[in-house]
């Protein structure tokens, strides 16, 4: 089926301490979209950039089948910059800059051949702006939707509004105790579906993930990476995994969004691996299989 | 099989926001020894009391079958008393007081009866008397370890040694980076491993327990509890169901390894829903094992 995706499209600078990268091929919409391109088509990107984005950036997209009529080039502008640095643990990060640039003033307009998109994934944007794309949608079957804590702490009313319009939150730890004033987990997640989404996702890092649903908890394993280049993007290559396994399989049943949270969970595990994207620039589909195995194997275990 | 529990005997007085306790049962041994209590006989009791331990927490500990042979009574002195209060998101204590009375002299002589026992848990206690204790076993099928910051940081050459004579040793994450300076757990568990035990069991609270063997990672859910009232104990009650599954089917492979980390998080899951050891003082074979399938259910999914 297809998935409509709308978020930043970035050239992103990154530090830790193993090493950098520079103006690197970064931005919500293109990670959701990379990873969602391993297991379903058309993907439907809504960005923009600037006249000096790359022309091999783009190639690269359309070489992953991304359909890139959404994307938006404003000829005389400049693309979002942004340059973070992460700390020893690779838990904390400082932004070194953000520069906006043709970002600031974008507006998400649905190309025609968009508006019966099936799938929607709404990265981390305005949730002014993230309602104004679920509008322009014909009956969605699924809206799957990200947000962070600058969000929560300055639009928490327009937040509330598309959390209306939303079928699936994807939030990590933190965003979930800010949006909900909550520490335990299961009861946020439950706090959350009130608010409007009837599936509740919240990312933990090397702790896994929790699906919660009104009648379900399912709890998957982290991947035991031992080296960890570069965490950039993998919470955006996550929802992008999980909504692009659903659009594939068009199945919204508890059982199929199980598999869909460990397929998130696996084309994070390779999008960690590498610097920015390039860990999920060319994978094979039997390497994700044997990943996705590997994670049944981790949390596996019997009665005797 | 048999199961030797050496550690703290205490009297506990704990606050958290929902509400308080005061000099109830407490201690790692006894943690440990209501747990494994559930799963195998005997269980052999090492610690020391005051005169002033009260006789109902004598009788409740020889009704669930533990030998108390070993509990030295010092009559003229007084138990170790601890108070701590639980922060809002029972993440953090303040340790209140901590009168160590006739624990500060404590002494593990192992009674003759106790000395073949087949399988030995050690409560974190002074790394020295841990060894102490293993040298007067006669050749121990599995000696599981517990130890805690305060030990890593003030005698860790003692510890270097306690961690040659165990198998498993028990941590939680913030145990098992101080031990080995390295914030990755898994690399954490790896390099404990090249320190004495073939097995590390990393404890995550709300995130479940991680399982590292040379060959094998296995990830446990956490049980999605609501309600927790006091995390006191769940650390050793985690050891003591851990180590009381071993003992009771004396099987010591990977899979098995898996089910009793699973049966260490049950007994856990219900030790943190009252008050310090209220939760584990009468459960019933049948809710254990219903929670053991919740565990599995909580972590299933499946290839489509």
């Amino acid at each position: 089926m297809s998935l409509l995706v709308v978020g930043s499209v970035a050239l992103d600078s990154v530090e830790t301490p193993f090493g950098k990268a520079k103006e690197a091929l970064g931005g919500s919409a293109v990670y959701i979209a990379i990873a969602a391109s391993y297991f379903t088509a058309p993907i439907r990107l809504v960005g923009v950039v600037g006249g000096d984005f790359p022309k091999k950036h783009i190639e690269f997209l359309e070489e992953r089948n991304i359909d890139l009529e959404g994307l938006q080039v404003v000829q005389e502008g400049k693309t979002f910059r942004w340059g973070g640095r992460y700390h020893y643990d690779l838990n904390t990060r400082d932004t070194l800059f953000t520069e906006l640039n043709v970002f600031e003033k974008f507006n998400p307009i649905i190309p025609v051949s968009y508006t019966k998109s099936a799938y929607v994934c709404l990265g981390n944007i305005d949730p002014v702006l993230q309602r104004q794309v679920v509008e322009q949608i014909q009956k969605p079957r699924l809206v799957v939707g990200d947000t962070m804590n600058y969000w929560i702490e300055t639009k928490p009313k327009e937040l509330t509004e598309i959390l209306k319009a939303m079928d699936v939150l994807v939030v990590n730890e933190s965003e979930a105790r800010l949006l909900t004033h909550e520490p335990n987990l299961i009861k946020a997640a439950k706090r959350i579906i009130k608010l409007g989404p009837r599936v509740v996702i919240i990312k933990k890092g090397e702790h896994g993930a929790l699906l919660v649903t009104e009648e379900t908890i399912f709890s998957a394993p982290a991947y035991p990476l031992e080296n960890i280049y570069d965490p950039t993007g993998a919470g955006d290559v996550f929802a992008g995994g999980f909504a692009g396994w659903l659009a594939k399989t068009d199945d919204i049943s508890a059982e199929n969004l199980k598999r869909a949270v460990v397929y998130g969970s696996t084309l994070a595990s390779f999008c960690v691996e590498k610097f920015s994207a390039e860990g999920i620039k060319d994978l094979s589909h039997l390497r994700i299989q044997d990943r996705y195995r590997s994670f049944m194997e981790l949390s596996r275990f019997d009665e005797r």
